[in-house]
């Protein structure tokens, strides 16, 4: 381990440029414009692959490339798949960017770009690490297999296919996924739990152009109030959500799991400071870690209809569309939810409109194994490679692969978290930190030690 | 009467060959590039009414020129106000217009143009009744003074600062406004009343940025789910408002009212094929023409927030904006219903969002008198010209200027429409009946012998 450690420290500056030049590829999966980014993205990933010493190939797919790699010459040891994915959010809005989102920008210690830290920046750890090993010793103590898809932040469609298709060639002990928090800075994390997603979007259709307010207000049904007065029934106010059904099949949180959240150090006020908000709401009777981690929720991720220019526009708008997600706790399941949210929808419609629902992939919460072997590994290797033991806490995120992983392989995830939640990913100005990329990049080169020492 | 009935006809070729010069002239009135064709149609317009036999003067303003004529050789009889205006709408999408907008065309008796019916056509008849009059009576029965605005497309700017610094010169009797419709081929109207609007727009102003839904939501009032929540709480499920005095000021239809809409033909299908909607739907109660013409309204005009995109964006939005009408019905005052409405807003957001409230400027409603001398005039001046009695209707739409004469001349208006609501106003192929001009030329020349024997 000193060797690879000597390697890391040696080669930091190099790999920071290489971070830099991936995070320059405006690899959005979301938008069709930027599929040549894509394939640009793969191709990088895979090449760095090759060049760490594992064996890489770019695996078409119905949509976005997949990315993937092994090194496989220990027979006997675990093995363990790493799985990142090269694609990013869109970056909008532009405006609110203090440096392009494409042009990485290093100001405080910190890298500045779409995808520093979901996941470019994550992901890449496990590569260099890799390399390290492979570079000093000339062989890893464990086998290593990697997924880097190009699809996760619009649903992973085309993952579980190649899953299904490449069940012996992706088999494995264990995944290791770096796409969720430290719990504060100089407090590693391990995630044990994730909330899972179910996205929709729902367009109320009324007259068949924007109309004139003074002629036809009145007479006929707005879809913009409509659809307003649809959303506003989603949620009471006490913060629970109406849909019926919706609780039915919740697992609580355990009297444990509340303890250990409230013992971690949690400051509301220094919360609401950093969101900007007077207050924090939500579900009664939770407080803020067990309504993120622990709740499931209904967002309306955004909305138009109508005139949205500048001044005022007398219309009776033609139509609304409100694209609306729920984050699920373990044991919702997203068909079910789905299907409630769509009824509940079209029963309160009012009349005159058309109701249009669509509904995009989602995923289910997962809760991973406490006293696993594999998760020992990965708290020592932590540890050494952070100076400080990891807490273990939830996230309220949604990581899809991990309910897939267990679905397909049968293997659960360590999901070992890097960046910060401060780190604006999927927001403008999104970063990472150069300090957690060196200390995420030795903690994985000690998790193939502690992995292998089994 | 006899003359000068015989001296329109004698002359309406030449009449129309009049109008189509006007029309010629692109006097768009938001476009400054067309600065030169506002002055040239103000221009027209002063000499028509210098030949006609009136005083005739340019009135320069702030922005574009007021036209005013007067003919008051008549002391004793009553003083009638024609306005009208001479600026038109942009034309655009110019390659829907059959023929160009600026070079009018005859077809099928209807005169195309822009400006044709908004307002050239209409407003014309009143000039060239009053050149009848005076060239064959050699005066006329009652004062006639004429304010021709080149600003009506563009808010009327210029016009109160006109009618306040020019009260004497201005004062009168009754204002004649032709600038409505019809209310259907063959069934001239008296528009006897005009809902009033109150424009405004609330942000709610939640996390300083978009943020990851899975990360936060839950935790803090989503900004997009809040606006839509509080929207729905402005119209309940009867469709009645629920802003707190929104009703306590309007004055009801009468039964006479009531009886007198329900006797026009209108077949409630056929409305709501021409909108493309299932069903009308509105304030619980009243029909179809009750709604948009007497009962006020809360729609809105347009909302954005959050991600608007193709796909699905987990985020909770950092804001949320809506753009909200009021319609509004005798006797409600638009700052009192500006309050109600801010009041409202605020007192039912939720914690941790900040409200941001801002509202255009509005117009009262305004009903006419039904029984006074001058409506009792135009009914006769509209049934001898037409050759059949005017129905009494209202409109949902808002003329702010008759608020205005109201408010700064302290009279009402006779809205006497001579065109149709299909004559694509303020859209291409925009077109005025000849016959209509014929007719509404003839009831203005009656209009000032029926008011000039009161």
């Amino acid at each position: 381990m000193e060797a690879v450690e000597k390697y890391l420290s040696d080669n930091a500056g190099r790999n920071i440029e290489e971070l830099k030049q991936l995070l320059r590829i405006p690899s959005i999966s979301a938008d069709s414009k930027y599929a040549s980014s894509m394939t640009e993205a793969a191709e990088f990933v895979r090449k760095q692959l090759a060049d760490s010493g594992c064996n890489a190939e770019i695996v078409e797919t119905a949509g976005h490339p997949i990315v993937f790699g092994s090194w496989t010459n220990k027979p006997g040891a675990p093995t363990a798949l790493v799985y990142g994915h090269y694609d990013v959010q869109p970056p909008d809005p532009l405006d609110e960017w203090v440096t392009p989102p494409f042009e990485p920008d290093v100001r405080d210690g910190n890298i500045y770009a779409r995808g520093a830290t979901d996941d470019k920046g994550q992901m890449y750890t496990h590569i260099k690490s890799v390399e390290a090993w492979l570079k000093t010793v000339g062989e890893l103590p464990v086998n290593v297999k990697f997924i880097i898809e190009g699809e996760e932040e619009v649903g992973s469609d085309n993952l579980d296919k190649f899953l299904e298709e490449n069940k012996e060639k992706c088999a494995c002990d264990i995944a290791v996924v770096s796409d969720t928090s430290q719990y504060a800075p100089g407090i590693p994390a391990i995630t044990y739990g994730l909330r899972g997603i179910m996205c929709c979007e729902v367009t109320l259709h009324g007259p068949n152009q924007d109309l004139h307010s003074g002629v036809f207000g009145g007479s006929i049904t707005n879809p913009v109030n409509a659809l307003a007065t649809l959303i506003g029934k989603l949620i009471d106010e006490q913060g629970n959500i109406q849909i019926p059904g919706f609780y039915d099949d919740v697992i609580p949180l355990t009297d444990e799991e509340r303890a250990a959240f409230a013992a971690l150090p949690f400051k509301e006020q220094d919360y609401m400071k950093s969101l900007g908000v007077s207050a924090t709401h939500g579900e009664a009777g939770y407080t803020t870690l067990e309504r993120r981690w622990g709740r499931p929720t209904c967002d309306v991720n955004g909305i138009i209809g109508g005139y949205t220019g500048e001044g005022p526009k007398t219309i009776v708008p033609a139509k609304a569309t409100a694209k609306i997600s729920c984050r699920l706790v373990p044991n919702q399941t997203e068909p079910k939810i789905v299907e409630s949210l769509e009824k509940f929808l079209r029963e309160q419609c009012p009349p005159g409109l058309k109701l249009e629902f669509n509904h995009w992939h989602g995923c289910p919460a997962v809760v991973c194994d406490l006293n696993s072997p594999y998760m020992s590994a990965a708290k020592s290797a932590i540890e050494k490679g952070f100076g400080t033991a990891p807490v273990l806490i939830r996230e309220g995120g949604s990581i899809p692969v991990v309910g897939t992983f267990k679905e397909i392989l049968g293997v659960d995830t360590l999901l070992l978290g890097w960046g910060q939640n401060t780190d604006n990913l999927h927001s403008p100005n999104e970063k990472f930190s150069l300090e957690a990329f060196q200390q995420g990049t030795r903690s994985s080169a000690w998790l193939w030690n502690e992995l292998g020492g089994q």
